[in-house]
């Protein structure tokens, strides 16, 4: 983890159509990851679908990317619950099925204090034996990781990385700014500005449009990191138009989960990458109007479709 | 389910200093609930601190709340979670341990679309072979029930009660027009306002205050169900002047549901019903002078206290 | 205003196809209002478009307005602006043309302490020699006006009456024990539990509704106040239902105020109160069909249409 | 307008202690921004407390700023109002007053549809001979300018220019991506990824920290848009360290529009461009504690300080 660095794409979760998880797809998934040179995986995040799945759904998408990664790669485990005494479970389960480090919110569904939120992560890192990464997603939990808050945390070495899906490029640079000779590890979770990110310090990024096309964002990542701003740039645009499938959706008939998840595994089956494109219940599906207008995103950003 | 109405505290989850269960002070704190009257328990609501449960912990306060109440009155049990399936499973779970109806919000975390959201209470129903009762509490869960999703869920008999935390009365009253020959029961989780809400037609209220005085709520509860309004709207403003405990924590270091449920636990403490008045990791507890006003206010409110 | 009580419509501002406020039609509507019972007039409300008016459309409304009172019942006006300063230029304005009090909400635009919100009152109080009455809006101004700073401003006598325009009927009770004694004069702005409140305790109602059926809200008024609660409620009921017209516009082409502004024009138009249903521009018009659903709905509520 | 770039700061209004608008210290401070290099000036914008001035007051202010501007740079106005015709007319009058373009919000305190404000957009365009900026400020007016909006209104030449305040900097790069070609002026409103909004395409950044150094915000967007990349972040790190002057306010006792404003006028005190700090009322002032605070991050960013 001291080193975790470039593309680490929270890996969907493929359904079968019966909504069990399509382990073989999932292993398929992760190969194409792998192939296309992620740097990590990240099982289990918000484009995992980890709010939907079940205790026993968790540890079997565990157990699965643990295998395929085979060590090769840093396995990153989401242990996404509503409150402390959970998320530790579910941080030993993880643990104990082999993730490198597993990724926890702060409390949600009750509101908190800031100083109850820095406690909540003091707890989850004194329970398990393996790092702990913050998670900051204030368009699920409902609230924000404070600047400070990160910042005292990784100053004490309570928490080893952060993912930040905030969409604040401001309040991500200060927190850059905060925790440096921390060795703090600091992710954007955003898919539209990670050229922006790497330059300006990030060490890597957990884009949910990694998925559909990871070679993009291995070669953003590397132009980034290495510098070529240029390069870094027209991939970053050609993924942002690329981006564009999580609008396709109509709106007055599917949220904005099922909108967005729903173009990432459409695309991910239209690529021939999983053999269902089924988001968990309750998620509307798109229908075949938006499945096509998908694939025209997919081909105009140059990307193969076998279906 | 059928004929619920009244009083039905969310029964508050008494920890150890260690942060178990004290089931036994949740078993005294159950048996006082009933000496005073109440028509239900709700074991496992907001209240109850459910968020922070660990599912080992959820079954423990499903099993010791059915024991207790024994048959006496219909114990219903809150199964909280993010996502359907998830959902199911605590909903499984709590009917096998002898819950009579199970009470569920709409899938939070993840963002959904009003049909996403009654086809979630369509699966949990579909599940289980108990009652459903929808939670509406946007505090929490930060989207709304809308009032056509009950009606709609109320008149194809998925949902058999809804539980109404958003504070918004005229909403609220136009459920109740809404649902209006369904057999649909009402309940109010305003503290504030039950003898209006029942005054109006609800069936009964669910308020987190009936722990620290059940004898109030039974008392109001049967004077506005009675047509009594002086008598209801007299104990209502006594209540509401004791619901002032929760406001008696400083906000600069306990956020609002510490500051609430740690009030209300002070306050069982203080009368001697529970041992503890300990909340869950992480929250803050109330510091002696918080403690001290709160017993303040129970004696205003002409409460007895041991403590 | 001492005595205030009872319905204040916020009076609905009708203007000319070409923009221009149409006079004639505000001196019906007055006419309409006055004949109907009404106990005051609220020129320059959120239902008169206060924020669409230019400075010489809000004088020529109050002009009118006073003028049809002519003394019969107070007139108060809306002084609705985002800072202290340019509020005090609109209530030394409404004051010079007769106005018997102003209604002015807290800052908005800019994001203040409520201490500086309780300092915006006292500056406008000591500005002009009309009462103050403080309009808590939180839809419009997005932020509350705290129950104590209510109690405070109206202990110093700083504002003589409030109108509660927050949907938050516990907030409401609060307000009311906290005023008790202070002369605070208390209204609903709630089309929709006017008669909740009115039991309770609040001195009158400024439904936007009124301005369409004026008479059902002097007879809920009446009965509510008068504790014929049966009466007061059915009416409510009634009106209720009529409500419903701000709910006809399709949302995918109209905005949340232009349906309702819209609907309450339209109705008045149909009932050939004014001659115009035209709101301000850039509100988006009622289509035909919409329209026809309004006629529907006034004809299910009982009044007479003449279009 | 059509080839505006650079730094456009939002001139702060200087008050006398009276509260009148402090013409002298207003004349000093745009003579400050000119001879650092600014490139246009913005009169009346947010930091100009442009909701908190009566019209007089506001004419006041594009009165001398243009007057000190003297054609030497364009100078834009502020027209921030709550409605259309409002808006308009404060249009009308600045282009009277010499404004090179008039700046204008979406309407607010109203709830409007996308397309309302599109037609809001127009009607403003139509009622002056100068350019319109479109200012897209969601925390101060609580919508947001959608971006097919913004490239609507671009690609129709309604709005010649987009002030984002929105801090959303992937929604800003979409804006850039679909004006391209449309000749639309695109600014930041960031302080604090100045930089990064430039490299990636903006035309120039509306700062209120400009304010306080103009100097450093004239050496960044050189430097960016030179594309000297590591020279603009230095300037930028430093800017955002100064930037913390508007978190040294205790926030118990100011609002945050106060606590920013008055931390930039306090600097200009301290650095002798205007003569009293004071912000309109109902604001409160900074503290001493506070003053001294900023006077240390003026020296740490290495600006003099005469007081």
């Amino acid at each position: 983890m001291t080193d975790l660095a470039g593309v680490v794409p929270p890996v969907a979760t493929p359904f079968t159509p019966d909504g069990d998880v399509d382990t073989a797809s999932l292993e398929r998934l992760c190969a194409f990851l792998l192939e296309a040179g992620v740097h990590g995986l990240f099982a289990g995040g918000s484009t995992g679908e980890i709010a939907m799945l079940t205790d026993l759904q968790r540890d079997s998408v565990v157990r699965t990317v643990v295998g395929v990664a085979a060590g090769q790669v840093p396995v990153i485990a989401g242990v996404v619950d509503t409150g402390t005494a959970r998320v530790i479970d579910h941080a030993r389960r993880a643990e104990a099925l082999g993730a490198d480090a597993v990724v926890a919110t702060a409390p949600f569904y009750v509101q908190t204090h800031p100083d109850e939120v820095t406690a909540h992560f003091r707890l989850v890192h004194d329970a398990v034996g393996v790092p702990v990464i913050a998670y900051d997603i204030p368009g699920a939990v409902h609230s924000r990781l404070p600047e400070t808050s990160v910042a005292e945390l990784a100053g004490s070495r309570v928490i080893a990385a952060l993912k930040d899906s905030s969409g604040d490029l401001a309040a991500f640079r200060r927190v850059l700014r905060l925790t440096a000779g921390t060795g703090l590890r600091v992710f954007t979770g955003s898919e539209l500005f990670s050229d922006v990110a790497l330059a300006l310090g990030a060490h890597g990024a957990v884009p949910g449009l990694g998925n559909v096309d990871p070679h993009g964002y291995v070669r953003l990542t590397a132009a980034a990191l290495g510098d070529e701003r240029e390069v870094a740039f027209a991939e970053q645009e050609r993924l942002a138009e690329l981006f564009e499938i999580v609008a396709v959706a109509d709106r007055s008939r599917v949220g904005a989960t099922a909108a967005a998840l729903g173009a990432f595994k459409t695309a991910l089956h239209l690529r021939g990458v999983i053999d269902h494109p089924a988001t968990a219940a309750p998620f509307s599906p798109l229908d075949a109007g938006e499945v096509a207008r998908v694939r025209d995103l997919l081909i105009k950003a140059g990307l193969e479709v076998v279906r």
